[in-house]
């Protein structure tokens, strides 16, 4: 594993240039990424470059030895750009034109856009593709940033008609997959068909879903345009993009189809503030983020590339800006946040930024230097796991991959279908999909995060927590498999054109659950379901219940409601499971589920994580206090050398790492 | 009572069409409800018609020996309608034009929207005008569902100035009316006057009252055209319209004037979930919904037709989909509602719907089938229904209508006023009347709610709970009724125009009231007032305080504030109350007044509700546990022979129902 | 002090104007407030002038004995003047027209609004400007109240790019301020800089500080404007403008600097329930509002015009519409409220209004008098003030004003850059200092409120609580005074463009404090430190935390996080402060300072609060208990005589006022 920095030679006097870069050496970064907001300095006229500031940044780094992630400037069109072509705005989802001053205003469907951001890649793809310092490229920056993926203006109606003409060939064919039937909705050609925004109430859910694989096709598409002028201009040097976490925007399977390496920017205490979590979680992971929330993204991300190339390309390095709150690290969550990275396979850590910008929108957020240069807290844990890394060697820091015998499967497909017809105002897709990956990691279990289209042919587990349509080929696979299979309230319950599969849910996989569901409610806030399994174990259930019916004999009601109904099934070596359970109650679901895959399930102590990377394990203590746990002895080689402890305490120090090699 | 059921048979194969007539009739339905949203089928290209499919459906039903209510399919306009006709669509209270693409997009006030109405609606009634199996009609649906009373298109303003024209005649007079010297709104001619959204701060409130009269007499207006159609062209065949429940938008009492049924949408869960209700409501009643939504708007729309002819249009069969959360009936529940209606005196209960639509915005609200056709468990219960009203027979389930001896008065104007000036956040008037509503029904009242320009001579109780502006005539009906007057806070508040009285509240009431109030707070949660009873009862009130000042001798002041000043007043036979009373506050004036008429309050079990039809006395049951009540015995009559038990058990069962003849 | 009132002829008959007057005179009120919102009864149309009904009005009152306070009429543009010049309505943030039908509807930088307003307002002071009743001159009303300081109509943008080039010179001078090679956001020529609104995220926070420093230019020269022309046409009367609470839209120092006299407009019932106070707090101080937002606003607007000139424009007289809940007040409140702005200093008193009016937006805002012309609680006590005027004397309540030892620094532009990076969502810089002044008053000291540039030098402690920005010459008066200094978080942590400071906070207060801010969090709710001084007292603190580094010996930690890093600071007379304090804490802070400033802070009973002016001692009583506070014995005086009662009882009585003379 490699350190890395975003560095932004624009925003500093040349002079600091090279002292940055020796700085940067000397604390072990090898690779820096630039550029990605430069284009008002690139281009700083229509038509007029100014490649020599560039040029001697790049020089000034490689001198120092470092390596360069260049990047597209396509994040940040600049001011002239968009007044010369106004139709590159694009337009929210209140049918207004979105203004100049921040980032991401343009559409992915405009014309123009598409045009200039070809023509501004081309340019620096042919400036630096074959530059020596130049180790990697990066697209553009977190598309769909700031609910930027949907864009209301007249190019993206217009191409979302042509879109739909090509999905689906006739508007009949159109008018059947949404159900237009219903409420007079009916089209009589592609071009009376409009955005599903502004109606009176809901638009049509099938509509909705087609504008969301339409926007999402749209960033596909853009990037596989900015893709292939790399690859022609740099060949042979790996492209990548940062993506974002918890974020579902577009389906980052397909943009990652066309990439060699998947990043994403790990901001743990921003996420923990922001998302899904309990005021009492807020406060309790304040200063160290919840700790499953990088190791769930790292899994994720991981799936992504063939080859399981990951980076974190931001790594947040202190207080951020952006959260409703934000908090400052615990002393040694910096370097415990680099360390997880590495347990989970990434390639390099990056972190976000180099030194804090005085000014513009990110003053407050923090970078491993202070704005006046004084190395930041970050920067000295950023220090010391340079010269970890140093000490344990490359051998160690690029062990194999992980090779979770669970998967998790996330479908962004599916997530969208929940997102539009949630049928209670809290059933979050993504918080189901942490939650049952949070109680795995308590499991002490390694997990790969995979998409619907992923082999799944190597696990002995495979938790489907969130999958509202099963395609007929992941059926195919699921059944082929010898896995033990947990399914999550939903599963199957609709049509790949968001409809109500004709067999009612679990859909395409009913025969492997052995059971329907007869109906389905959600549940208020309080309305608490107690599950109880028939050796006495208890758990509680809220959000949503799906009333299932053993459909055959070999069906096994393994919990019950209160009231004897189902609550989680069991037929042959697949678990079905009813409603949103609690931490126990996924815990105890797949836990059972873990061992019978011939799985070692164990428990660990609270707020404790371990991973295993080949030889290594990984133990990351995200409490103020010292936690033990070592690894088990090998049954099986009772005669084989007790773990040995690379790095780390004994006892897993407050917000500290160990690391055994068995 | 009947049973019925509404059908979209454009939404399924016509094989199934004889099928689905021979199950309903099988299982004991009557009337099926079909075609307001199918105009795109009927019509599917501008002046193509497409009758036979309809006819089909209709002869299909028809041969089954069902009835039929045909609706005018307005609800709906279809997309070439309103790419032919932009000027249709209505215009939000943002100014934005409202999209095609769910329903309800047209303004009431479009000129072409009200020309296409017509026509589609006389070639619909010109069609089946006639037909035998057309037992009744339905125009559009559900007027203003979605907020679709008010639009601010350039048709509706210019309406509205021709419409304040005819309202008074001159400008002065308008000037007046709403007091525009104030803030120096004066106007100089018609057509200065705009509608009162975007202002800068909240709006003149008599414009905003006005703008609301105005409105709801567009709707008024589109509906008298469309009952002329109908009468014309179907004579004899009962005309009614679907309102909804808690619904304000429009005066249904002028609307149902034009009527010859007036019927509404029950959905107990989804309103329990969806409206005013506390979070302990919502989990206590998810599952049966609170106890008083069914009965509150059964007899406010048996008191909306000359006759108090009414229906349920659609009765909810299971889970809904539109609420924040949809839970599932218990079990017993679907009949229990049905048969709640029957006892307020229900013509027809009628299901929505048939069979679940497997596509569209509503794929996930059951029906009495499961898209499969699988019965769903409200079928089930509705076949039960069936069985035991055939058992029955109708000279039991045509009783003769209740003749509650209570009226509570709800007045839509009134709501409005309270609406534009609530003058406390929380300051609700429909919940308000429900409140009060539900503590005459804990305490085994039989209720009519009726307008203010109802007849009361027959009442020996009447409770207006916020009736915040008294006309004169209402005035001189209560003061020539022998009743118990119950008044509300803010009684007699405001003039027609929504201004301050000249003699301050309660305005026309004072001489009845006894009183006069000097000034009137609102409350902010958690500011709660004690109230004590000459005898020691006490209660609470909360929101609201009017300081009442008592104007006479023979004004007593029967409780009392912690300080001492009046809570509730008596005067002869009118009690006036301060403030927004609890549960317990409420049943004490209530039963206090009713026992003065000669009623005879009783204390109900928690979550049982009594109603009375002729000889028969219903009870139902709303708890999970057997409930113990029976009718008295008849001291006049000692040799009376006791009430013989027609349905249920002697202890209502959970979810159950015991019908009684005395 | 005297008594005055807001008055609207033009709302009632004319018949009642003598008795009003003479009614007005009796209770002992001396000036009226008039014309305010009278535009269109003064030009009903284009042009044409009515000045007889005013004419008559003015002269009825001069006739008995009333003087005037004459306001121009620019708050309420009548709707034939927007009707002919619509460029004169704002635009909204949403970009939207601001419609006619409520008030404040013009744009400040609206050419033809300025012109109109000119036109306008020079033709009342021709009219008006020499009449002998005319004591004063209000311009406008409430500027900036409902949101309207900002605007951005096309006016308004041409005028800001012409204000930056004022300001900058060059739009290279821009770029570095604003910092706008971040985020590509550099400009070519001011004529490419837009507002800042509808861009996808935050828009650039130097972008944002100029357009409100513009915008509150704008109200300034748009007040200079109007005041000029009074001074014109009405030589030698004051002219003044009322104010607003807890309103930061606009610099009120730069407004201020142009008046004679600064007023302000007191609802302290309201402003509990719409602003920061927690429920708790809300339910507490619902009758009596909380004690210290008059004292707050009376200790600011004293500080505003040179000389100290400052009045209550309009006083809450009883319940009032606006907020979100409207209680009454206690009765004695609004006597209370009026001794306790006397204590402050104020000259005037005027009551808003006399008389409750009957219709429009304010007719449930009580006055004086009921609309039935009955006196209402509220002037009862307003009469009872006036006795008691009339029996102390003027040499009595117009003694000299405050002289307060501590002055608490008020920064608009500082209070702008904390609302445009709170940093945590919880971060109202306004609460911030009125939480400090609070605890000031609680320990009974006297404070003055004041801007960056006034005069220190008299002040024995001065109090920073949210001077994010410093001023070089603000630092220097600071570093010449000798007043014991107490810096709230965020001290200089920002320079004048919104950067952060060249060697971070505390900036250019640095040296002061001896310390610096190594780095800032803000911190969720629930996340709370506890704070230790060294003997032992205990405190917490929450919402932000500074990271602080002592750089020399001299400092001193005089109290500690639970980690041991230090959460107050002490540098010779420089108090620094790391967090948002409770209450306790910012007592003992202050406490601590006061008595290094050689003042005696003491321990009031809760609820209380006193003032001091020359030889009188002024004690308030915001509770429904008699409470026990008198003078303490003067030490240095024993022979001294007792203090003399002048007012009120020995034990300060419920919703009750005592004055002493020592
Ligand atoms: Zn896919
Ligand atoms: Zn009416
Ligand atoms: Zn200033």
């Amino acid at each position: 594993m490699q350190l890395g920095v975003c560095y932004y030679p624009e925003h500093w006097p040349e002079a600091l240039w090279a002292d940055d870069a020796a700085r940067m050496a000397a604390i072990g970064i090898r690779v820096v990424r630039i550029a990605e907001f430069a284009w008002s300095r690139i281009e700083p006229e229509p038509g007029r470059f100014d490649w020599a500031w560039l040029d001697r940044a790049v020089q000034t780094l490689h001198a120092a030895g470092l390596g360069i992630v260049m990047c597209t400037p396509t994040a940040t069109p600049p001011k002239w750009l968009v007044d010369a072509h106004p139709d590159i705005l694009a337009h929210g989802l209140d049918g207004r034109v979105r203004g100049f001053g921040s980032r991401r205003h343009s559409c992915f469907s405009s014309r123009s856009w598409r045009a200039e951001s070809r023509r501004i890649s081309t340019a620096v793809a042919e400036r630096y593709g074959q530059h020596p310092a130049v180790v990697a490229w990066q697209t553009d920056n977190e598309y769909g940033c700031h609910d930027t993926v949907l864009s209301t203006s007249p190019d993206a109606r217009a191409a979302f008609r042509r879109w739909l003409e090509k999905r689906y060939g006739s508007v009949a064919a159109l008018n059947r997959a949404w159900g237009t039937v219903f409420w007079s909705q009916e089209y009589r050609s592609f071009d009376e068909v409009d955005l599903p925004v502004g109606t009176v109430t809901e638009a049509n859910p099938s509509h909705r879903l087609d504008w969301r694989r339409f926007a999402s096709d749209e960033v596909a598409a853009f990037n596989r345009e900015q893709v292939q002028i790399l690859r022609r201009h740099s060949p042979g040097r790996p492209v990548s993009h940062n993506f974002m976490g918890f974020f579902t925007g577009f389906d980052h399977h397909d943009v990652a189809a066309d990439l060699d390496i998947a990043t994403w920017d790990s901001y743990p205490l921003g996420f923990t503030q922001d998302f899904f979590f309990s005021p009492q979680e807020k406060v309790r992971w304040a200063r160290t983020g919840h700790p499953d929330i990088p190791a769930f993204h790292h899994d994720l991300y991981r799936g992504m590339c063939a080859g399981g190339r990951w980076w974190v390309m931001e790594q947040q390095p202190g207080p951020v800006n952006w959260a409703r709150w934000n908090t400052a690290p615990a002393d040694g969550m910096v370097r415990a946040w680099t360390w997880q990275a590495c347990a989970h396979g990434a390639e390099v850590v990056s972190y976000f930024r180099w030194r804090q910008a005085p000014f513009g929108q990110e003053q407050m957020h923090t970078g491993l230097l202070r704005p006046d240069s004084v190395t930041a807290p970050g920067g000295h844990e950023a220090a010391q796991v340079g010269r970890e890394l140093q000490a344990l060697g490359p051998a160690l820091t690029d062990a194999p991959l992980p090779q979770p015998a669970v998967a998790l499967v996330l479908d962004y497909p599916s997530l969208w279908m929940a997102q539009i017809q949630p049928q209670g105002a809290d059933y979050d897709p993504v918080e189901l999909c942490f939650r049952v990956y949070s109680a795995l990691r308590a499991l002490g279990l390694d997990v790969d995060i995979v998409g619907p289209h992923a082999a799944l042919g190597r696990y002995a587990m495979i938790v489907l927590p969130a999958q509202l349509h099963a395609a007929d080929d992941l059926v195919q696979r699921l059944a082929q498999s010898a896995a033990q299979l947990v399914l999550g309230p939903r599963a199957g319950a609709k049509t790949v054109d968001l409809q109500w599969p004709a067999d009612g849910p679990p859909g395409a996989l009913a025969d492997l659950a052995g059971a329907r569901v007869g109906r389905v409610e959600s549940l208020p806030p309080g309305l608490t379901e107690t599950l109880t399994w028939d050796d006495g174990r208890q758990a509680s259930a809220s959000r949503w219940r799906d009333h299932l019916e053993p459909t055959g004999e070999q069906t096994v009601t393994v919990a019950r409601h209160a009231d004897g109904s189902p609550a989680v099934l069991r037929h042959g070596r697949v678990h079905t499971v009813a409603g949103w359970l609690d931490e126990a109650g996924w815990q105890t679901v797949l836990g059972d589920a873990a061992r019978a895959a011939g799985l070692r399930p164990q428990t660990l102590p609270e707020g404790l994580r371990i991973s295993r990377r080949g030889a290594l394990t990984f133990a990351v203590n995200f409490t103020d206090q010292p936690l033990s746990w070592r690894p088990a002895a090998d049954d099986s080689a009772p005669d084989a050398p007790p773990p040995e402890r690379l790095l780390g305490e004994e006892q897993v120090a407050p917000q500290g790492v160990t690391i055994w090699r068995t």
